[in-house]
């Protein structure tokens, strides 16, 4: 594969078949292959590196904070499972179930993690005491599994990498703050890091994670116009306490409920970014978490000097960024179009005049920009080009979701909206009746995807039933 | 538990019961609890900080010889686990079986993987063509399950975390360096910055892994005189990818296999580090992976200036190592016996006259001698007294080893070395018949643990037979 000539056309056209290019983009960029394991995929090493960063990033966001790591076992005996009505409703059709241990029968069923709040639970019920073990912030990295009929890489899959975070405190109040900062935590990464612009919001009652009173969760555009839930952050107040008998003796030494957030987000991510930011010459990567944030290609290698130029440069930049020197012998047409299809941010050319100018040729993958600068100085160059790089992936993001973002007053205007300009985020306000969102969905085909936290009026009454409206919804189909 | 008053007294006493001292210090240096689910530990926080130490140091030097991560599915269908003959009778009999996806019966059963040769084999078939692909270096960090029937925390769990790694080359020469190699790795991460010192060894025949032409292993000596088998390396010759028909177009354009390594190591290794270097007082840490390195204990706290000096001594080291000023209200006393347990290497005392003299009062926890040290130039001191620790702990370990090493001639010399001077390494000849392996062990209670790369002459017979022997072989009782 890794020799295998590598063009353009091999991809799907994005604005022909965007599904179709999103699976040639995974194949062809190196992301992922597929198993005899239905609906799992196999993380290939570039996508994995991309994951790696995403990881490191995040995990010293979350540590900043206070958090701790931890690790829980992946099976829940279904008994625990079934503690929480809400939760084990939500999930228990969508668990793989390990019946048999060698040859063996197990007395109890133990299913797969699909997520760990009755695994966390138990264990605050063993370790905290007092008002003094409290906050416990604890975070998680692992797998999980929810069996999904129809599985697409990064996006669903039976499998999927994560980490969730799973934290208890004192008071409500400190509770619900934990699960805001966490939303902006998230938030502030794909802004900053991914170059992907999000709406914070919280979900309507009917889309609410199985036990939480609240979930919070950004909510980002794609290029064809769906909704990805990119991150969720979930306010339990006291019910899981409650079920799992979790207390501490308070500073007035009576017994109380703490109260309780988690949060996670998953590889998904990875398909965000291909999904937001790729293009018909393939993927393009933010700099944050690029595994070769800068290409080195050297053009008339064979001519004196210049693979000796281009590895001192390669030794100057490799002290600050991800970069990689390719010397191989494939042309460096070839190797353009290869490194466009993994998305490095910078590419630099450098051939026998630009050594002679003391110069080289930096291309920007996001708008394939060419421009000539120094080699004095190269270090500061390369910089301040990665930070244009994300400027303007984000800008170009940006500029998408506000061409596709459309208000609107009635269920007419949404469906002129869609079909006039296709698939988007629709504004419109909701009286907070679950029929009138079923009602939307119904007439339109979009689904209420958060309540900003970010309010505008955009009308007084319900898009759907005309009576007074509680709340601006953003709509969309989603993915 | 965080504010539970420790105190020495509360573990049991190492010589007295090894086992139970070893469960005490699991618990009471907050390393792991348990849950509900039978045979799987929670790593706590304190627990989980050492794995990602151990972590990132492998992956650093994992990833400076070539090897890039990848993530497989958790599941392997029942079919693909069949493939390798040997592999599937090996594992089997101790596999987890998901059988139900939701409500429905699965077509064929999934196992949780309890290694990933088949997956990756699988793979292989996929992307290898040519010997320009080659060699392939690739490395899982996961978790995995084996169910077994006893289990202890760390040492053997039916869920543990490890890494995987799995690589394939074009000749066997290759892969067989690359299998040593990798045992290089493992014995000098073990010796360096686990302080463990080890025996580098081939496994003989019937104690190979499944599927595998050769084991290699590191057997590190427990303080009890058990053995623990640390880390391992296998050659896989061609045998799987006959199996899963993995072949590649070779410079004289034949078609060839590949030839294949797979090595490994676990959350075991913290059990190790527990039973190598642990006392009377709690755990003991290597430098290297310790998540505290440094605590700063200010003495007589409320004087003027005490917190002051301690938190700018905190300030100018916490720059160059993991260290933590604990500045609460507990006494010093229960300070010392807190960190004493969690086995943090270098504890720093500075109290009043301390201060005035310019100096503070240095305990490294190996040998818990107390130094007095200058405030002035404090960083280059403590860096030099965690070396201090790292080769006091490793001439500790090597001291027991040496003390617990018999070279024997005969059973009787093996038995009664082990009755005279307690359990331990023996080294003793062998022919190379398992009968004699079984021989020995039903004589004397001890199983072959290697055959050492480095190679001694104890005698010109087995041990067992009195045939002409052919290896010198490490015997002992094992975890």
């Amino acid at each position: 594969m890794a020799n295998e000539k590598k063009t353009v056309e091999q991809i799907t056209n994005r604005d022909v078949d965007f599904a179709q290019w999103y699976t040639d983009i995974c194949k062809k960029a190196d992301l992922i292959d597929y198993s005899s394991v239905k609906g799992c995929m196999i993380i290939r090493p570039y996508g994995y590196a991309i994951w790696e960063n995403i990881q490191k990033n995040l995990d010293d966001r979350f540590k900043a904070l206070g958090h701790e790591n931890v690790y829980m076992p992946m099976f829940i005996p279904e008994s625990l499972l079934n503690k929480e009505k809400d939760h084990v409703e939500g999930f228990a059709p969508e668990v793989a179930w390990v019946t048999h241990g060698g040859e063996e029968k197990l007395t109890e069923r133990l299913c797969v993690r699909p997520t760990s709040e009755t695994l966390f639970c138990e264990h605050f019920a063993n370790i905290i005491r007092s008002y003094r073990d409290l906050p416990v912030l604890y975070n998680q990295w692992c797998s999980v599994v929810r069996w999904e009929k129809t599985t697409r890489p990064f996006l669903r899959s039976r499998e999927f990498l994560w980490q969730e975070g799973h934290t208890m405190h004192e008071t409500a109040e400190e509770a619900r703050a934990e699960t805001v900062q966490m939303l902006n935590v998230y938030a502030d990464f794909h802004q900053n890091d991914l170059a992907i612009p999000v709406i914070k919001g919280v979900k309507t009652p009917s889309d609410k994670f199985a036990g939480a009173e609240d979930t919070y969760a950004i909510e980002a555009l794609m290029h064809d116009g769906k909704s990805l839930q990119a991150a969720t952050s979930h306010f339990f107040g006291d019910g899981f306490a409650k079920a799992f008998d979790i207390t501490y003796a308070s500073k007035d030494n009576t017994l109380k409920y703490p109260f309780q957030t988690s949060w996670g987000c998953t590889t998904r991510m990875i398909g965000g970014i291909i999904m937001t930011h790729g293009d018909d010459n393939g993927l393009v990567l933010p700099p944050s978490v690029a595994p070769i944030q800068v290409v080195i290609i050297p053009v008339a290698a064979h001519k004196p000097g210049v693979i000796e130029a281009a590895t001192a440069l390669y030794d100057k930049l490799k002290e600050r960024f991800r970069v990689k020197l390719d010397d191989s012998d494939q042309s460096p047409g070839w190797k353009y179009a290869e490194y466009e299809m993994k998305g490095v941010p910078v590419r630099i050319e450098i051939g026998p005049r630009d050594i002679e100018a003391g110069q080289c040729v930096c291309v920007t993958r996001h708008n394939l920009e060419k421009a000539v600068v120094a080699l004095d100085g190269i270090e500061d160059s390369v910089a301040a080009k990665l930070q244009e790089v994300r400027d303007g992936m984000y800008a170009k993001a940006l500029e998408n979701r506000e061409k596709r973002t459309y208000s609107c007053r009635t269920l007419d205007e949404i469906n002129e909206a869609l079909e006039k300009n296709g698939d988007g985020f629709v504004k419109a306000m909701w009286c907070g009746e679950e029929e009138c969102e079923d009602g939307v969905k119904a007439a339109t085909g979009i689904g209420s995807r958060c309540i900003p936290l970010e309010q505008e009026n955009v009308g007084d009454v319900c898009v759907c039933c005309g009576k007074p409206a509680r709340h601006m919804v953003v709509w969309a189909r989603a993915y």
